[in-house]
């Protein structure tokens, strides 16, 4: 059975340890990754993937698990060198063994490495269980409109905490992109395709927008289900409500369900899960032609993710 | 008064800090530092400048006295991770605090930044009081030419600690280079233009191969004296020695100034100074046209660094 997660970070990373669990069972299943890099950056001279990061340190079992980012036993000595010079960004903090990824990564990616081959070799490093695909190769980056100009999605994320309005979201280069080698091929090889709970407008909406993956999707032989990143009208983790109401849909979990759209309406979805609290939602969209359920959605540990993955692996079966 | 210093990483650092103590004397004095950068290397996708590093370290009291090389108080975290994912040298260390400067010189640089504006906005940060400049902004790198073929610099001296027998010493570059900003002008300006004890070959040889230094040096209305890097037929530091013989020059303190040669005879230099156990070479030296003084040349510390300094300030005066 292949498996393939289109996700994010914080959230993607939860949801793919839970995938990787109740894959587990199967010892012919394969789950493959598709990861936003919308979020990546230029800083200092190197090249930052914070949703590749999270979810590489998470599946490898180095995270921070109590900060919620980064890895376990971060330092910062070399980030207070560049401060001191005034070099990166005072508010996005580089620890030292992150650094060793981003040199490393920016080191291969200078010596024309495609993303897409930089990825499984820093990866390679642990057994991850799930292969991690970065969505592009080009350098896509989401940018916010706001009332004072435009900024790096993340400035306003991580600076400004999504605090500034946002008029819209610009994912620059985004035209220009083609899906990284193995990404059409996994979505249409696929027997399932999962929509982690990450945010449906700059992690998942960014994947979305690269010509080529949301028709994949579309096309795909697979079921499409996905988990909703919003519980009881509000965001599970993130700012995504300042994303969501940017773009003209609510915070509730059946209104992002509608903004991925039914696949027999030429939207992207077999199936949609809600959480408990939400379970007036199954039976409109149901009714709207989205396969649904309510399961508890609180990603507690890798027990309550993997049976969230369970259900949405059974739930279109 | 304006003394310039041609200088390498170790006694170069050791000798300028002398100057600038002797010098302290004099409050006109300037001290330039014009350093080489043929030992600069891409290494792990960051620009390193080890000559400069050991000289700004040094004369901002930062440096590892104990090691002779690198910061105090060093750690090296980052390295670890490269290691682990293959990239760098196994055998070339690279410190977390150091790599505070790596990161931040790259990312000026890749900025289109010079080099020779790099140096002093990073040495902003500490008050030296020597004006550090690099040779040129120009990449040259110096390789050693052995019987098994070429290779860097850095590579045959730190991993190989010099013992592969050298044949020759290639800079690459170098007929394309240009004396950075401020080099010439202040050769030319100076009052006084010293020889550090340094490596005669791939440090001070590096920096006047670069097309008009050494020429600025036999025109400059200044004094130029240098300070032997050998005392008793040996090298103080550094394994100098290899480099000679694969010029043909004796590993002694005579035979590396009349290497440099005599002013009058088109050569560079109006002054040597030779350790006292090399007095037999004053006269011989003063006979061929230079003048010579023995005095203790062992740098112990600041103090006796600055004897050496103010040696060489009177010798020509």
């Amino acid at each position: 059975m292949n498996i393939v997660v289109l996700a994010g970070g914080v959230g993607g990373s939860r949801f793919l340890r839970g995938v990787r669990a109740a894959a587990g069972q199967d010892p012919d299943a394969r789950v493959t990754a598709v990861v936003n890099t919308g979020d990546d950056m230029w800083l200092a001279g190197l090249r930052i993937t914070p949703d590749l990061d999270t979810i590489l340190y998470t599946l490898a079992g180095i995270n921070d698990e109590q900060r919620g980012w980064g890895r376990i036993g971060e330092t910062e000595r070399v980030s207070a060198e560049l401060q001191a010079w005034g070099v990166g960004w005072p508010w996005f903090t580089l620890g030292d063994l992150d650094l060793g990824a981003h040199i490393t990564r920016t080191a291969w990616l200078r010596e024309g490495m495609p993303l897409s081959r930089v990825v499984p070799r820093l990866a390679a490093r642990w057994p991850l269980g799930v292969e991690l695909l970065p969505a592009t190769d080009q350098e896509v980056e989401t940018h916010v409109v706001t009332d004072d100009g435009e900024l790096h999605f993340q400035e306003w994320w991580t600076r400004y905490r999504a605090q500034l309005p946002a008029r819209a979201f610009v994912q620059h280069g985004v035209e220009d992109a083609v899906a990284a080698p193995g990404v059409l091929d996994a979505i249409t090889g696929a027997d399932l395709v999962l929509l982690a709970p990450s945010n449906p407008v700059v992690s998942i909406g960014t994947i979305l927008g690269i010509p080529g993956i949301a028709d994949a999707v579309r096309g795909t032989r697979a079921r499409v289900v996905g988990v909703s990143p919003i519980i009881g009208g509000a965001v599970v983790r993130g700012m995504a409500d300042a994303c969501l109401t940017a773009i003209g849909v609510q915070t509730d979990a059946a209104a992002v369900a509608l903004h991925y759209g039914a696949r027999r309406d030429g939207g992207l979805l077999d199936g949609w899960l809600v959480d408990e609290v939400d379970a007036a939602a199954v039976d409109p969209l149901r009714a709207a032609g989205i396969a649904s359920a309510a399961v508890p959605l609180w990603m507690r540990d890798e027990a309550t993710s993997a049976a969230i993955a369970t259900a949405a692996l059974s739930l279109v079966e």
